[in-house]
This record gives structure tokens, sequence and C-alpha cells, in this order.
């Protein structure tokens, strides 16, 4: 951790509230199209068009709406109502007007790191609706650069290194998804913390995360201050 | 033209086809839903439909796609069956599938600029969608940068313009819209070149176009290799 100059934040989850948005418009979702399949098996089916659609659609609220539409016409033969594709429209919209709830002392944290690291953000999903989101957090000026990323592989990492003009070991990644922000980051030589948050995506959690790679776990997220080196604070 | 040092192109309709396929995905669309509106009608009312939605849903396929189903349950007072809906997500879906049809001479006249300035991609859209059409259209190892901008409005340009670390006079933008890729720049004291597109979205249209700006329009993208330095080619 000695030799780090960029760290890099994920932003859904671990800056802010995002997946229980997610997971409450899916419960109305489910309770809409209760008449055709029990809930459960709903959202299987809805995480199977999701996983199916994300080579075209990527990831955010469009995409996640888009499958919700097409899962209702699948479940259903094609015979739910007109009504209800009308209500999930809703309901993915709704998501846009959820506030931006902040995670820990998220904003004191930042203060700490700045005058020792750049700081940015890496985030995966629609570009429209994650500057939205970080306009409205506030937390705009602390970052040096924002990363909008279409997927959060290595080749991802390892163009936005570059781009970067720092080497894999001077970067630091910090996020709740292992497969996301922590292994693609460690096996191209960078670091990664992980901070776990109460709920994730199962598409997230679908690889296989028992990897022999070793990274920080942290129970909050200000217990970076902790483990960082902080020469100016 | 003497002091520019970065040239940004736009994608979409500048550097490759775009808009024909969406007139002809809304052509199929409008014929999908001629029973509840005639056609014209039909259009009218998708625009309005997606200009209502351009906030939370930015541009591209995805939300296209769900102005598309928006427009067909408003006009069908919610009686659209639910097969027309499922075909208006395939319409949608095969927009991604469409091959880039690069315009006029594109590669020959990057090539010849690449020497001489820094060449950067200023577009809109969806960040995955717009990241696809660069890696099909083999054209990315000509460009220094990509730039997925959610809007293309003054402030946008200004925040482009900043990173590039230059001043506005050495920056010239070409692209086919007036209202996106020429007004805006002008107005912060950049340059711009017109190539005007056969067919331009209704969209882009409305806005006041009749500026007293002036800005050279060409009608072929290759034109600009007359009209800029090239000292090294």
């Amino acid at each position: 951790m000695q030799k780090i100059k960029v760290i890099g934040f994920d932003a859904d989850d671990t800056l802010w509230v995002n997946e229980p948005y997610f997971q409450d418009v899916e419960k109305s979702f489910c309770d809409l199209t209760k008449d055709f399949l029990p809930a459960s098996e709903v959202s299987k089916e809805l995480l199977k068009t999701e996983i199916q659609n994300i080579d075209k659609y990527g990831y955010g609220i469009k995409g996640f709406t888009l499958s919700m539409v097409e899962t209702a016409l699948k479940i259903s033969n094609n015979k739910v109502p007109a009504s209800i594709i009308d209500k999930i429209l809703n309901l993915g919209k709704s998501i846009f007007d959820k506030p931006i709830e902040l995670l820990d002392n998220i904003e004191f944290i930042l203060q700490k790191l700045k005058d020792n690291y750049k700081i940015i953000v890496a985030t995966k999903g629609d570009l429209l609706d994650q500057q939205r989101k970080l306009k409205q957090s506030g937390l705009l000026s602390y970052f040096h650069h924002i990363e909008i990323m279409s997927e959060k592989k290595e080749a991802n990492y390892c163009d936005l290194i570059t781009r970067l003009n720092i080497n894999p070991e001077e970067f630091l990644m910090i996020g709740n998804s292992i497969m996301s922000d922590i292994l693609p980051v460690i096996s191209i030589g960078g670091n990664a913390i992980h901070v776990p948050y109460h709920v994730t995506w199962q598409h997230e959690l679908s690889s296989n995360s028992s990897s022999k790679n070793e990274f920080i776990t942290i129970s909050k997220l200000s217990e970076i201050l902790n483990i960082l080196p902080l020469l100016n604070s």
C-alpha cells in the first residue's frame, strides 16, 4: 500500500445506496406478474433475461426495465396485459427518482484522502444516470476523474491504468463487488480493498469468487483511513 | 484554423451510418401500431415521448426502445397486444446488430490528419453501444481519446476542453448536427465544421438553427483535407 498514487472508488453500493432500489422494484415486478409464475421463479427468469441481454444492454436502469418487460412477455406467453407493461415502465422510471443516500462517512473519508492521493470514480452503468448521481451526491469536487466503464474486466482496468499513466501497483480499487472491483484488479497486479454491502446483485455473485488471490476486506469504508498512509492529514 | 491542436469527430452519421437504421425501425414501429393511429401521428407521438424521456433515458437504442413501448401503450390506451410489445423489443434489439458502414473515405482522412493533430471522438449515446461501434469500425487506433458525452451542450464542451488541457480556439469539432456539434462549440470560442448528412433526427432540428454565428459547411468529409493545414502529410 506504500506505492499507491491513485485510488479508484466503485460508486453503486460503495459510495451510495443502489442495489436495494433495484431489489424493491424487482419485488413489485414479481407481485405484478404473480398470476403467471410464483415470485421466486419470476426472479430467476428475470436474472436469466438480464444476463442474456448484457452484451446489448449493458448495466443500468434502462436495460433492467427492458429486461423486466421481456420477462413479463416470456412468462405470460405474450398474454400479459398492456396495463402491466405500463406499470413496469413506471417502476423502472421510479429508480431514477430515488434519492442519493451516501454510505458511511464518505465525505469525511474523501476529505482525508484527497491531499494524499488522486481519487477517481470507476463505475459501471448508464453514463447519464451515473453523472446524475454524482452531481446529486455533492461529491464531484473530490474526484480528479470519473471513469464510467462498460465492463469491469481485466482489460478495462488495464486501459484505465494506462490512461492514468501509472503502474498497476500504484492503483488501489475500493468496492463492494469481488467479481467487478477486486479480482480483475488484483489479477493485473493492482491493489484492492473489499467493502461488502449487505445486498449484492445475484449476477455479481455468479462468478467463482473462491480465488486464491488475497485481498483485504473491511466492514466499513472509514477503516481505509487506518490502512492507507496519510502523510498530509 | 491555424491554431488547432485537437480535432473532435462526432460519430453517428459523421463517421458511420446511424440515423437511417433508427428511421427504418421507426417505420416498422408505425406499421405495427397503424391500427391505433396513422403512421405520421405515431411518429409525432414517439418524438414527443422521446423528448419527454431524455432527462432520464438520454440518447441511444435502449431509450429509443423504451419510448417506442411507452408510445404504443399511450396511443392504444393500454390496449396494444403483448405480441406487438414483443415485436417492438425485437425491433430495438435489431439496431444493435446493424453493420458499421463507414462514411466517405474516413480511414484515409484520419490517416492524413493523425500526424498533424490529436484526433478524438466526441459522441452521445449509450456507452457500451458506442464502444461496440468503435471497435467494429476498425478506427479505434486513430483516436487519442474517446469522449462519450451524456449531452453536447456548451458546458459539456467546456469540460472536454478543460480535460484536454487546451484553449477553445485550439479545438475543432466536426459533425453532422448543427445543434449538437456546431453551435455550442462556436459559442464557447471553438471552431466547427458542419458535414450535413442526408437524414437528421427530428429532435436535432428542433432548436433554432438560424444562428448568426458563422461556420463552414462542407458536403463531404474529405473536403476537410483542403481546409486544414497538413504540415507532415
